[in-house]
């Protein structure tokens, strides 16, 4: 590309002052425009963090991603906000659950995709993270299989679905508490595992802190693991994941 | 008794000055007493922390417990110190793996009893704690079932074992890395579970941190967790509890 | 069992689809029937944690198990919540310090054991803790004493009371601040002290990280240790180890 | 499976006997079976840590594998046990640098494929972290390319690279000390980045502890973070990452 | 100055008891006089933390300072606040993102200065911090450049403006999550940098320790930093530096 | 004093020269004077840490210190560095257990006080410290009285000794482990209470920060706390305060 | 004692049973007389930690003691719930920035001493703890002198009243963010120093976690330490060591 | 430099492949050229890492470095691996306590200026801290003048000097233990602190954290903080400081 600009102003067909900005534009769009490329041939949709952004910000934002036909996904946001902006945008979606308001330019691509998602989680309080995976992991395309309440202490849970977990592309593995799920699951399948530590515990769970080092100490391999209640994180990882092995 | 020395003194038939000793000891005696009744009557030996003494003040120590005709346990112990102090005492019994140096006045009681204690432990790396929890229970005279290597990442090798493990008086698991094996134990059993975490591990597991937080939040009810390594604090729990059940 | 229903299919007397059904449940009811009984055999209720959950939930769970004919015990409620339930189950009771509501099927049967509980706190600020663990313990069905404000700094209060405390069957010992109590009770009992460390005092006490690490710390023998704050936890060890001296 | 075993019974082409020993193992192999299907398939060696292991331990260990005609990795092996083992094993290969030890059964089989693993490393003092990722990918099949001394605080050493780094189909990127290459990295490529944290650094660093930290908090969406200095960990997951690619 | 003292009592000229006076006034003005003198001939206004007074404290200290002809910077000062200080002092001006509020005794004189201060963050939730430094700077006189939203995991953003952020005398670099930009922008520069780390992010982000801990252990040289969120810190620092540079 | 100097101005009869030397030095003095005196008066000796100085440079400053005719005291010395100083200065004392050399210009002057430090400590490890503590009291002038292995898993020792550490004018209570003599002494006795926390134990002792948390958080009123294992410390304390006991 | 007892036992001038009660509370009161003598003695009030506890429970308790003729000193209380226990009992003082409510039986005694207690804290933000220091010296009793704004940032506003601290008995010095101040101030006295941390700050202050390790850490001798934020323990150990310099 | 190229291009006085490379390698160049240029210009060395790489390797990169003329600046390097390379590189110099070797391909040339850093230390174990800045920023062509020993607890040997130190153009404070000099230092000066925490301590000093804390809390203005022990990072911040200075 850059050998394009170069042999366009030899021939003259540029200015120089074109070339230049082609050039810095190139730099810029060398990340950019693999970025806008990905988006739009994978339908990953650009993505605003909600907390601590204002209704108005939000939908600024937004707006200048509608207008490159790009699908927006809005994570972390109150039932409150998203009712605001649901006023202005009624063409959005708001799970509740999930905190996540999303459009999507175009239907689901995927639907004759056999691959899925596994996301599970230990207990119901880990739901919300879960949710925020599994919506996420939705959006961007993916098929998602939700396998919840499965934690440790009752193993047979997990045990009595271990084939069709067994048979996803990826897990997403959610837990607080003790986190001893994803070594678990780490053990039973052979594709990758997304471990995500959730906050939920008190007292000597730190806030997550437990359910991380958990993660991170854990004796199956095939395991990594990402920030505290970051369940829009396991499942972005997750869906590139599943996206190789479509592609592949 | 208090009430026994007064009358005495009333009565005369003991002196003032010996009433003083009786009942400064009482009071001494009253904890120590029970010490030794309990010591003697349950077989329960003394114990002595090996680490940082040397052989001629262990030596000092075990000659005067044996004194008293009281079993001696000492822990911690290296293989070098052992050797110095079996040439002396070579009526003692030395486990290596257990870093325990023992002798018992008599023969194990318990052998009529179908009671168990259930050692768990979760990597062949564990097993230096885990043999000292065997060993100090089998020297408390207590029947000690080994479950070793059932880590939960291949966890058919735990389910495998379930039963022989579900029928035991109390168990006593060790895990180092994640330390998940007692959320997983907890769940399978009815009996209470003491466990134990390790050092073994590196990086985020900051020397055993890891599994001890694991444990201390695990959401399988019916869990109790001693210090990192502590695998004699871990069997001396299990011994009381499996006392009890005989006892009761 | 397994071998009844493999018979069963040489005989013809069951067919394929059958015995398939019987060895995937048995798979499955092996732990979950093994609950059943245990609650049911041992009075020990189903249990409910309340906090994060909304008062639809928690009662749709609670008419679930009810329907078991199975006893409720739900820990972590608010006076406010627990308030609306008892407005559609007026049945159940509420114990307020201890945020728990209850329901039992049947009358206590415990009456004629002689063994008992010892619940102790270290001051007043721990009430909360002890209190959920004694009604716990309780509802459970074992007799509880309780040994309130003993704190170590005056230890002659603790003194007071040791023979008392001595002939428990176990002792579940709570407190905040220095946590220092179980230390001081494991010297004087020779039964199995199970540790609550709590979230009092402030500063360096860092919720209760102080008093964790004190108690797992211990130098007397005989003493576990559960999470933070977790009087719950702690009463149902102290409920196991009690069963199986009542049982023994 | 469990149909034809009980097909066979109820047909009497099988005994009880080996219908409950083929039962028996099924739930056994049911996850022991998978594992040994996909090594095999897969070409993934059973791997064994050598850390903590004497070298009699890791022989008998090695030869259990290759008899069932397994691959072996060993980790974490000093220069000293390696030599031991070469002396009795010498179709092994030592890798110094990665302290890796490894046994293959057959060729690589994974020539024919242009699909690549990108490992970096931030500077030269986590070469060997970087290597134990390395030879651990190469060892399973997998092609490598190293991208090593790329650290931020020289960003055009690693943006002269960018492309050849894009077009992986997953990054393993190492760094200590402050640990932000993965950040930078995961805002330059669009397939999964596995981060490793190393132990490379001092002060403030508490072990990797801060590199651990960065690499959790990444703005940069894609990144997923294994333990403190787990090469081999790191690795494992971009394997089960590169299989799905190139079997997709 | 002491012996002009000395000479005068000496000579008579001042009483012993003015003397003392002096004496002991010198030693206080020692520090206090250079301080006055510094302030007045920088233009370094006296700084009140507006955090934890009341409106009232906040008045009578800003009134005792503008008596003595100096300039006034509040920092950390609520909206609220502002606005009733501004009832009664209508000649400050309140900078609502920066949490600002100050009054200039005299106008700007450093329009004449080439030099500037970069003050750069990483995202928009740093904002707040950067905008505290970037007014401090300012109301101390010095000339600003703002490079917001430069963070590492889009680095084309800061590469597109590196000239302008070389030229500066002195960076003062803000960035929350993972912090890793002052290591990029240290890498780029040849002027000193300051490292602000703020409290942005969650999980195991801890409140800034994750971005705290990255900044101090930068394998980039010529990077200071200053405490978490504190943007006055950083910009005081630059300040420092840039009055060298312009005085040198 | 500073008015003698001035009016000695004044009169002339010191010259400008001088009074500035005077007044210099009196600053200068006015600490070093007082330290001085302090040290002479109350016997304090100057005390050295030895850890990481040679033998070269400890002999360097006692023979300065000496030379001022004061006591010496050097603390954390090995046996190994105490020979090779005693061969050349015979006159000093080594203190093995306390690791400690010190000499003494006079004989003890306090033989005819009746007060006493109270020295206590938890176990046989805490020794160490307890004599780095008891000596440095000791060389110092006080009377001490010691109180070892007085943990309170067997509160019973240290109640039969209450009376004597009662009447003492002040406590250095040492422990390691939980920590937890500080608080039980302090809610005995009525006078001030100095807790030195030791590195004593393993696991989740973390070096002494156990013990440290605990005396910090005591329930008991007057009690306060220095470094982990700073025997010296402690003891330094409780001298001055025994000081100002007998000076009173 | 107990020989009177006895004594008496055995010429029968009190029956068993009274000397059964006499020796059990010769157990009890031998702790809680002396409590009871020293408070009475020394003037040093019953403390009741406020925080919560509701009006109510503390009203019931300063009755209980007040019928003692015993003073009353309540810490942490806020001044709504001041003002109402104020309603019940206006003989009662409240002090509003120390948060103190207190009651005196008994005018001042310690009109006549010379002696006072230094209380020093570093800035304006530490006021409350100072005066929860303050106040509770004189409400026991004790002289204060208070040397506020103090900190080391401004070393002469410390220096400048030197001679004055210097002279005290016991100093109390406050101090949050980095708590440099007690260090310098041990530099200068030759008497006890007790080191008060405080939570004031933010960021790397950790809730006072900061301030508490300068001071632990302290490079002076002579410095002890007590929990974050406790004005009152600061105050209590400089009242007992106040007390015994008057004594002496 | 851009458009220089793209006219070249346009004027064909290049040819396209010509201008790729150039403009390749401008992106490539232009932050390693900036690095050349300053070093050359400012006499900045390059620097090497000792720790950790082989005298062969310290070897191939200083000639790698000394081809370019450029001045190397070697440091943690222990005596032993310093002899070896002097055999070697007899023009290179070894200053023991700073742990650094060096060699400079021209004479200083700053002996005509009249700036200076003022070096730092708290005391005489810091010293090798101080030293490595000392030499680091002597080794940069700074003058430097040191203050050594100045802690604050003994405040008069600082302000002694204060006055020379007032005169520095920045200066560098390192102090372990309490860290509190920075703080009394930041107090004094109008110019730039930079702060080196060191290790120096033990206990709660947590290897340097306690120091590290203290500093990035500091209540004067104007300081800023490099990593423990990084007495190299402090000097190489105040070298590009007092550059700005002199250049100004």
């Amino acid at each position: 590309m850059m050998e394009d600009i170069l042999r366009k102003v030899q021939e003259g067909s540029i200015s120089i002052e074109e070339a230049k900005n082609k050039l810095a534009s190139y730099e810029d769009l060398g990340f950019a425009k693999v970025d806008h490329h990905r988006k739009k041939r994978q339908g990953i949709p650009e993505v605003i963090y909600g907390e601590g952004k204002t209704v108005e910000q939000i939908i600024s934002i937004l707006e200048a991603i509608k207008a490159k036909e790009n699908d927006v996904l809005i994570t972390r946001i109150s039932e409150e906000k998203a009712k605001q902006i649901l006023e202005v945008h009624p063409e959005f979606t708001f799970e509740k659950l999930a905190q996540i308001l999303y459009w999507k330019s175009t239907k689901n691509t995927n639907e004759n995709s056999d691959g899925y998602i596994a996301i599970l989680c230990a207990g119901t309080s880990d739901l919300k993270v879960a949710e925020e995976a599994a919506v996420t992991a939705e959006v961007m395309g993916c098929n998602v299989r939700r396998f919840y309440d499965v934690g440790v202490a009752g193993i047979h849970r997990l045990l009595d679905q271990a084939k069709e977990i067994q048979q996803a592309t990826v897990s997403v593995v959610i837990a607080g508490m003790e986190g001893a799920l994803p070594s678990v699951v780490g053990g039973l399948v052979s594709h990758p595992v997304i471990a995500v530590p959730t906050s939920v515990g008190y007292g000597a769970n730190f806030k997550g802190l437990s359910a991380l080092l958990t993660m991170l100490n854990s004796c199956a391999s095939g395991i990594s693991v990402v920030n505290i209640d970051n369940g829009f994180g396991g499942a972005y990882n997750a869906v590139l994941i599943d996206r190789l092995a479509r592609k592949g």
